[in-house]
């Protein structure tokens, strides 16, 4: 038996081929290129499609079908009119620590581009979920998230007025967020996270820059403050392409 | 301004729509189908492809591609020859405790069906990941999980033959593999747990039942008993439009 001896435990069983053998034509191509990944390094291009299409005796639509899925898996990237071999994933632990210290911790220099700023009265549904009051006023900061100047997450953060009055003023979007709160005496006590895999959204795919609908990772948190009281909401999108988060659990 | 005091802070900011306006037509139709849903109920059915088509004056093939992407989040599912809205996704927590344990927590029924129980030599790979020595004896466990009779997942364990050597005679597969470990005197001490999203393979997409690249949850498990050994890698992969995960994160 040759299986599984030779895969990695984290990959797919049997490279994920039906027992029954038959297999889509571009789900064999995508099988060999993936084998091609491997033996290649990051950042090296990929053979073109027309050259691979004859390689595999197959058509150069099926090489594209099965390119597209690398790329929205993250194994390969686009690069000018050419494909590249991407880097591995950023793992990102699921903590209270920011964004920012996530992306230090990997050697990356994390950075936030600013898309919207406004104020409005708390609408009904945030009310509910983040324990505040409804019509009273609350900020929405909305930020892309950039790793090494890369584009990798878009970031919804909703928190009261109340708590930080002057946030339009005093407030750099290109800094942590955490760390505005810390100097300001506000200091994280717990969080609620919930994550599911979402498609982009045009706008989402715009701003990020990916290819439409793309599998996102969408993070949903509600914090609170030390005295356990209501502090934020937060909407995190990270390309499902380019992160992992990692937790530690305990008995 | 109207938004986002009208929409769910969960949701997509502005419906997903880009400032400049410019939309896909089957974004469109998403974006109109999404309310739609909002008021119907679960259970309940879509109307025709022929009906949505007339009544948003857009081809057929534009309903369709927006259906797609609403089934690939979980937001309507296939049923027989149409289509009606889905449930909320279950929401499983990241801990330690056992598929079983989460899944019935919702007031679900778990199950499980076997794939795969076969014995190999323990390879490099996973020799390096789980702290197990390279060529001794490992069981692979497969199984596909179901909750209330629904294939919701596939979760492949290695754990090595010397910690429960009669696994293929004592153990029934359709049983909580941490509940037969507990009865072994063997105790879950604490976890890696990796999660990221990839797309379901066509060995996959056959066992789980569902549409070939519908975007998965995979989480990657390490886990050690309570002496801080290495118990068993795990590759759990749930699906995407059915599942998310939630974690409670302390300072």
């Amino acid at each position: 038996m040759d299986y599984p001896n030779d895969q990695a435990p984290g990959a797919p069983v049997r490279q994920g081929i039906p027992e029954h053998g038959r297999i889509p034509k571009y789900y064999a191509v995508k099988a060999r290129l993936d084998q091609l990944i491997g033996r290649l390094g990051e950042g090296d291009p990929l053979p073109t499609e027309r050259d691979l299409s004859e390689e595999y005796e197959v058509a150069r639509e099926t090489v594209r079908q099965a390119i597209r899925e690398l790329v929205l898996e993250g194994k390969l990237r686009r690069q000018g009119r050419g494909t590249v071999v991407a880097g591995p994933k950023l793992e990102q632990p699921l903590s209270l620590a920011s964004y920012t210290e996530g992306v230090r911790r990997q050697g990356r220099t994390p950075g936030r581009t600013l898309v919207t700023l406004d104020r409005f009265p708390c609408p009904a549904a945030l009310a509910a979920e983040a324990g505040l009051e409804r019509g009273e006023p609350v900020w929405h900061l909305e930020r892309v998230l950039l790793a090494d100047d890369e584009r990798v997450g878009l970031e919804s953060t909703y928190v009261a007025v109340a708590r930080v009055p002057r946030l339009d003023v005093d407030f750099d979007p290109d800094s942590s967020f955490y760390a505005f709160l810390h100097r300001h005496g506000i200091g994280f006590g717990d969080a609620d996270e919930r994550i599911e895999t979402v498609l982009a959204t045009p706008r989402e795919a715009l701003l990020i820059g990916t290819p439409p609908a793309l599998p996102m990772l969408l993070i949903h948190r509600i914090s609170r403050d030390t005295e356990g009281r209501p502090l934020e909401r937060v909407r995190s999108l990270y390309r499902g392409d380019r992160f992992s988060f990692s937790t530690h659990l305990r008995g």
